[in-house]
């Protein structure tokens, strides 16, 4: 008995931020024997929670612009990390029932090969916790906060950190690690709310960088020794000019400029010769390897636990992926951005 | 019998380009009796050489702009790069005809305490080398180039590296260690003069970024895993643009800005991100402790042999200063800049 399996489709190059329903359109035209749909010796995957994150807009571009993630293709569905439940396999790796991490096709049902060539693992939820949790503070969110951390903020107990975008699932999680360490965290978000937020998870100072001016606050409250950049642009530049002597910058993102690149521009990169900077960017999926076993021991029970704080923000539905993206684009979101694709 | 003791003093502070006779001054008005001026327990130094490096203009700014080195004190003299003999010696570290390497005043005579206050090394010349040499490709310049390849460049055979200003003194010292690692190097400089003096020290491809568009070049010879950084702006720009995945830039000054800041802008920084690339901010007395030892023993040798192949441009007395000094900051001197005080 065919049901239908939904698609969300890069269907246009959006120009500035993604436009819903144009740069992505839903589809319902498809459907899917789920008994009998043929899998040869591969597994049928069920979709339940998929991840809508900034890093995704830089793959909606043309196909010959290269860059470190793969672009979408035109008329075929989004792909992002999300959570899948196994329904029916033929592959001894997996078995129904089974609940899979990684990049999943924008869809309600896909069948994949093997784990391997498709990027998946299989995780298990020994804590209780929400299989969202799985594609947020424990997803890829929050891999690319602590294997970064560790792998290049070199902290000191006592030293300071700048976080932007603090009260996203990413900076949330680097303030709370900074806070462990023993670092002073400074973080900018752009509402209220999300500066209550940052307070409420431990920032010492926590500021709307949309009515405050980051310079000021920096030089009241710095020279910092690591700044977690998630913006670029203006903000980079005024990190520079509150860094310390060796600070090390961690290079997560630039958001200000994926959208509109005039804003991308930075004039004082000198501070980097003048202060000893290191700046690093990375992809965390390059950290994976070293980190990642050290990553499942340590955070889950700290998130059972509530040491480590998170938040989603939840929407329903394939259907809603195009208002999302956008959201999460504009930053209008509330927090960390899932779409709870289907019940168990 | 008192002599003049020729001064270089800093007279006012420069918009642009530096501009000899009134950004700098040289003053004859002040004497020196050399056999019986009051050491107070230190010793007397006589200025040989000076060494003139692009980072000097940096100095040339209002004392209260914060920085890596010290401003220039207006009014006073000069200080930079220099080897001078002991004359006269109170102190039982130094005695007279031992020649020291260090910060020394742009004056002809000079009353340090001790060496370790005064930031000054002793140094033989076991190789029959002339002293200018241990300001240039064994001095600064060279420590700079050695120094920061070993820490930052994880060379490996077979990679590609991008050298700016590849006919300087550091520059050229990268280019030859880099073709010892085995590397490709692609250099470029801004005369013909240059570019062949980068081909006969080994450079793979050599071009003049005057007449030669930096981006075609590496879109056709790279990508490249290093990037040796002396320039910023448009040059790191198209560096950034031709970097492989993991690429390291070494960033060892941004000349392009020191004299326009609107030059300075770099508009690409999101290959940082996007490509895992790292960037380190040095500065090389901060590497000293690490490597000097290493330095002192490996370089001399090469340089003596003529495995190591350096140049200079030497000026005469230090009336020369700033006229030297501008031609370092537009590129019009030949090679290494060095000012002969005088003879021993």
């Amino acid at each position: 008995m065919p049901v239908v399996n939904g698609r969300v489709l890069f269907n246009s190059i959006p120009e500035g931020f993604p436009v819903p329903g144009e740069s992505t359109v839903y589809d319902a035209s498809q459907t899917i024997d789920l008994e009998n749909v043929p899998l040869n010796g591969g597994f049928l995957i069920k979709t339940l929670e998929l991840s809508i994150d900034p890093y995704m807009r830089s793959r909606m571009r043309s196909a010959e612009i290269k860059s470190y993630t793969p672009p979408f293709t035109l008329g075929e569905p989004l792909n992002g990390y999300g959570i899948g439940v196994v329904i029916r396999s033929e592959n001894p790796e997996v078995k129904a029932g089974d609940h899979v991490y990684g990049m999943l096709e924008h869809v309600n049902y896909v069948i994949r090969k093997d784990l391997a060539s498709s990027g998946l693992q299989v995780i298990k939820d020994n804590h209780g916790l929400p299989w969202s949790t799985f594609i947020g503070v424990l997803g890829m969110p929050g891999k690319t906060a602590f294997m970064a951390w560790k792998e290049y903020s070199q902290a000191k107990k006592g030293e300071t950190v700048f976080v932007s975008t603090g009260a996203g699932p990413v900076g949330s999680l680097v303030i709370q690690l900074a806070k462990l360490d023993g670092l002073k965290v400074i973080g900018s978000a752009g509402s209220e709310e999300k500066v209550q937020f940052m307070k409420e998870i431990g920032a010492d100072v926590a500021f709307n960088y949309k009515t405050t001016n980051t310079k000021e606050v920096l030089a009241k409250e710095g020279p910092i020794d690591i700044f977690w950049d998630n913006v670029g642009g203006e903000t980079l530049e005024a990190a520079l000019e509150a860094a310390n002597v060796n600070a090390r910058f961690i290079e997560c993102g630039m958001i200000s400029g994926y959208n509109n690149p005039a804003a991308a521009a930075v004039r004082n990169l000198f501070h980097v010769v003048a202060k000893s900077i290191s700046m690093h960017g990375f992809i965390v999926s390059r950290l994976h390897a070293k980190y990642d076993d050290e990553f499942y021991k340590t955070l889950p029970p700290l998130v059972a636990s509530g040491k480590i704080k998170h938040r989603e923000d939840v929407w329903n539905g394939l259907e809603s992926v195009g208002d999302v993206m956008l959201a999460v684009q504009k930053g209008t979101n509330k927090a960390k951005a899932v779409v709870h694709v289907a019940d168990e």
